[in-house]
């Protein structure tokens, strides 16, 4: 196993952060700050005659990396009830990478797995999260990768995180079988 | 009425853009192309000990414009079972506007209304698109705004768009309402 | 093609009634009023030594009238978010006939289509009844029924669907459909 | 605080049983089995010129039972991806009871919090159950009724939501918060 975080987040040691940090505690992973890198919007050239441009960002070394590994942390504060934009560029622009001939796309993402971490706040997000727990189902499904499961915390400010024992088990719980598993 | 029309599609003249003009035929109105705009990524500073900072792309300029009007339709095409990144971006800054004590950002949304405009194709996009209705309705709910009514229409190709006789009767409907209201 | 129209309503005369009766307006079709007939609750003998029993109720006549058609409405009222207890009752006992050695269940219902008519009032049904929509779509997924299409529409007191023109417009949109393909 | 535990499943010893007997081991609580009981389908006279009729079956002494408890779990099986027709029957028949001039509803429905667990098995029931976990939500805002939190088990087979660690968990989380409350 191949652990990598994506962390959505716009600023440093946050909520979403430490919930992932619980899961992955003592378990050898690559963690990805969007917000150090950036990530362009798609330029749909699908129904062009010119075929999909190269984009001067840091898109294609971060996808070279997220194809490396196998179990993917998608991690992303609930801003305005979605993911957040950077998050929503990374996996906007797989759609060019579907059509790259240097990759075989959905075969490389059928051998992925998948977790996501949400942490929201107001209204509560165990039910206003849910439209984006159903939208990453749609993403995975469409490319194959195993949605194994999510998340969902109620924090705003930083740390308040620690008040959900709800979260922070089943953060402890993943941490748990992963641990278990790379073992192996 | 005043109505602003916020394009989040990647590439010009697709089938949004056909359903979004289908509905606004003949009325007066502000077309806004994300795609030729500039937003960056929010940066989260509501828990920084400074405040958020200026940014240095379109985003104010767009912004302004977006609070002198009253009927807003957002149009996005379906990607990865969410509204586009450009248009998340959009939206994701308004959680600095809502802190810029330069603007009364609720009580400026609360006399807005919203129309939504949606196109999806594989798997069919008057299930898959579901999700994102119910975000853009806490969207709505969060700050205010009436959410009037929605259209998801099915297409891929240019102007596949034609074939949704539902979708256009359904714009059309809208075109006459918006037109008998503008008149008076 | 053959048609049936399963009402879930608990009156007769109501919003949901005007609606697929616009919908299969000068069509030949069977209707199904469930509140003419008595569907007790599944028993549950999936996991039990003896196998299900025989229920004395109205189920078995109604299903096998169900079976004899290969396009079906499912129209109900958003009973409290959800489709009416009496047609849950009529799709839970679905579960005996899964099993009924009479039948090639599955095999059955693959040859089906469906159609969805659901009216509800308060907070709007265009997004209160999406998780009604999504349900349906798994049902319909699990057994092999193709989706064709639902209408939402928004009424409390009778005859209130008449100011709903979007809705009626769609009825009407299905029934020109529907007579071009019966004709054939 | 006064516990009861609604059981919509139509077998006993179930896993959702389980899961609910796991939240409140220990505990006081009322434990009412649906299946035990007849509820007729609701039968809408709210358009019509005479009122509500009585019915006669063992609702009134249910909901007279019901309306004495201030902390509610509504416990079901994911049937056909919504709650079993028996409980959504139980749920339906409110309609006349808002309407019944010896209760006020509403006002006692504000004082009750609500808990719900659900067990499905497939599709993965941590997505297909968010429809009916949101239709919960509707129900609960629409009525005043506080949603606590939900546990989506995944089991089929008699006592194998025994592997679901992470159902088992929250059950036992809810158990030592209900615990610590009810001893003050």
């Amino acid at each position: 196993m191949s652990i990598m975080a994506l962390l959505g987040s716009s600023r440093r040691n946050g909520n979403t952060e430490y919930l992932v940090n619980k899961a992955l505690q003592d378990i050898d992973h690559k963690t990805i700050y969007l917000l150090e890198n950036e990530i362009k919007p798609i330029v749909d050239k699908r129904h062009a005659n010119e075929n999909f441009s190269d984009v001067n960002d840091d898109y294609e070394r971060l996808f070279l990396e997220f194809l490396k590994h196998d179990t993917l942390f998608f991690v992303t504060p609930l801003y305005w009830f979605g993911m957040s934009g950077q998050l929503k560029n990374f996996i906007d622009r797989w759609s060019q990478y579907l059509r790259d001939n240097r990759f075989d796309f959905k075969e490389e993402m059928k051998k992925k797995k998948a977790y996501v971490i949400v942490v929201g706040n107001n209204p509560d997000p165990k039910i206003s999260a849910l439209p984006l727990i159903q939208q990453f189902d749609y993403i995975f499904n469409y490319v194959g990768i195993e949605f194994v499961d999510y998340i969902i915390g109620k924090a705003n400010k930083p740390n308040e995180i620690l008040k959900d024992s709800s979260a922070l088990k089943k953060a402890n719980l993943w941490n748990e079988k992963l641990k278990s598993s790379t073992v192996k």
